[in-house]
């Protein structure tokens, strides 16, 4: 499922036709570094969106939101910055927020509303207006396609990130050559603010804005939700996708066309290999590991199994210690709320994301390699990539999450900074 | 509401009349330490319990729970070990968790079901029976009342606890003097099992086994229910209550009886000192906080939200270093899945208990304090014990949770033993 880019030319988002995009420093950060960023199509662009299920939710997020309703879907460009979160930050955000549009909207020559934003950083404090409003017409100016600006876009939009986070597709749909492209930003949370995610996403398919929608909110359910780094949704989180149409493509118009499916299986494949980098990038990460419930009744139980094993501390400092301690896995299962059945319940350890490996517990009963975990458990739990595979015996669907481990260097990232 | 018994003369479970008592060191924990309890009445008592919400129950929870409802809630005794949890142990862990019973049935004069069981320690390994039935038979001569019996039971429940944990209420009811003791186990995870939270609870008190039930659950909801350390429940939690009716007073018959009222109270009050000593221990722990719910629509949703933000890690890392990052504890509310208005919720920081302390976020702004941490803040962050009060202004009801902060400590112990 979640697939690394590293065989594949990565392009920036670009490189999909129709599209431009402009990054710098504008001293919204006190480091320095890039702080701001804006995405714009040549013309418009349908657009999709998913947003933060946090109730808390930032002004840009609130803003965007109701952008996307009044112009129906169509939209010019993205504003981003990085810094400062806009969050929390009552009604003199949702007016920044609202200006950081309509200054793009005024130099782009296009309605306010079909502008979204978004901001990333510190919560709970007022927006440096000025730096932001001049950087926006310092980037409009800028505005290019090419390595150069995509590198500058990508760098801008992260907070604490180690690395960049981008992602590339390109596929034949339907005769013609679609590209896929997207940049986002992870959890790092050395500044006093939330584990946001952002991601924003651009294709030059040609695409109705309700179908763009429904592909949308099918990869990021596969994707960007079945991640988790600490638990904890901010009031920034946003995907953003823009179709610029420009693959001249005969537009799809019903889910039941063959290349609607074509096109949601790479998207949901983009999505993918960015939360897969989100994870890799997590706080003080040092494993990734999937937790893979099979047979279970339903989606939904297999997603709430899943989600409890991911986020569970003990699981999670079980796998930064390399420590086959399968017994915290199984519980945390149990632990659920889901309506699991031991007497039907097995567990395979493997260093494979597919295979199923070592069975520590197989319905209800330890297996001899659980009662006495060899030495080929111990060196699958030294692995860089864990997998742990529940069996609930219980129907036929499944749901795979992914994990990073709990590492003293997320307490000290995360208690020692002090505002 | 989690008053500590300093100022009481703590006594042990055989204090309440009716009680005798007995622990030691057989060798089933590998160091040495003290690993079996015995816990009698002289004839037998009115029992409740409460056990874990995982769906995986260990051995001991599935036959104490069956033992219960065969004997109509009037039991003899209760058998604990420490250093096995018998838990994930299939077959071969029923019948080892039954001939426990068994044996101390035998010993005593009893019926097998009035015998209660629970099991702590290490998950998934085949109960070492030669060592537990041997040290059945050395407690069952040794069965005593007074300081040196009690102590002895406080440290033989014990896994990787740094102290016991005991608390002891006396009070009037309708006359008679009545004495309340417990005895609890909590969360260190040294060794590789899970956070288990045993509570072993007398009284003297006349009361009919339902309404002893009663009584328990809604204490139990209001103490133990209301805290945690890292949110995973374990397949043995088990709380046991016994009353044997030696205080001589009118057996309390219905939840009308003022005398009742004033037991629950009691109890509840007993059973949160306890729940108080299990955070103020839990693993790593340097800090306690409360998170205080208030103007909730409804005790549920004052739940939800106290327990997301208790579990958060990123408010439990600021409470670690601290930092007076409100906008985590006012995300975590966010994220908590309850139908939260961002226009109607404010929060106050406190070092008292019940103080509000100072407001940082008033009805969706942040306040003056807010928006610039003072330094009285940043003091009330740092000491030991630190309130926060979420005021959501849609109802009457509320709710206060307690936890421990999230130290790199906890990560050591969780990460760095290895089996």
């Amino acid at each position: 499922m979640k697939r690394r880019s590293a065989a594949e030319t990565v392009q920036g988002i670009t490189a999909p036709l129709g599209f431009v995009a402009a990054g710098g420093a504008f001293g919204i950060k006190r480091t320095g570094k890039p702080d701001l960023m804006l995405l714009a199509g040549r013309e418009l662009c349908a657009a999709a969106a998913m947003f933060t299920t946090n109730r808390l939710q930032s002004a840009p997020v609130r803003v965007s939101r109701r952008h996307l309703q009044t112009s129906r879907g169509w939209v010019r460009a993205v504003v981003c910055n990085s810094g400062n979160a806009n969050a929390s930050t009552g009604r003199a955000g949702l007016r920044d927020a609202q200006s950081m549009c309509r200054r793009v909207a005024k130099l782009l020559g296009c309605r306010t509303d079909q502008v979204l934003v978004c901001s990333t950083g510190i919560i709970g404090r007022p927006m440096p207006m000025d730096k932001v409003l001049r950087g926006i017409e310092v980037l409009a100016r800028r505005l290019d396609r090419g390595a150069e600006a995509d590198r500058a876009a990508a760098a801008a939009i992260l907070t604490t990130d180690r690395v960049p986070k981008t992602a590339y597709r390109r596929v034949r749909i339907g005769g013609a050559t679609v590209q896929l492209a997207g940049v986002a930003k992870g959890s790092g949370m050395i500044a006093p603010n939330l584990a946001t995610m952002l991601a924003f996403l651009t294709t030059d398919l040609a695409i109705q804005p309700r179908l763009l929608r429904l592909a949308l909110k099918q990869a990021v359910r596969q994707s960007f939700n079945r991640i988790s780094v600490d638990q904890h949704t901010s009031p920034s989180d946003t995907v953003i996708l823009l179709a610029s149409g420009k693959a001249e493509n005969e537009p799809i118009r019903r889910t039941g066309d063959p290349r609607w499916k074509t096109f949601c299986r790479v998207l949901t494949e983009l999505c993918s290999d960015l939360a897969y980098q989100i994870v890799r990038d997590g706080e003080g990460a040092t494993r990734v590991f999937r937790v893979r419930v099979i047979k279970a009744r339903s989606v939904q139980e297999a997603d709430q199994v899943a989600k409890a094993v991911i986020n569970s501390p003990l699981v999670k400092c079980a796998v930064h210690g390399s420590d086959p301690n399968w017994g915290r896995i199984t519980t945390a299962a149990g632990a659920s709320g889901a309506a699991i059945r031991e007497e039907r319940l097995s567990l395979w350890i493997s260093a494979d994301k597919k295979g199923r490996g070592i069975c520590v517990y197989r319905r209800g009963q330890p297996t001899a390699a659980g009662a006495k975990p060899p030495a080929a458990l111990k060196r699958i739990m030294s692995g860089l990539e864990i997998t742990f595979t529940l069996d609930l015996e219980a129907g036929r669907a499944e749901s795979t999450w992914l994990g990073c481990d709990l590492s003293a260097e997320y307490v000290h990232i995360n208690a020692d900074y002090t505002t």
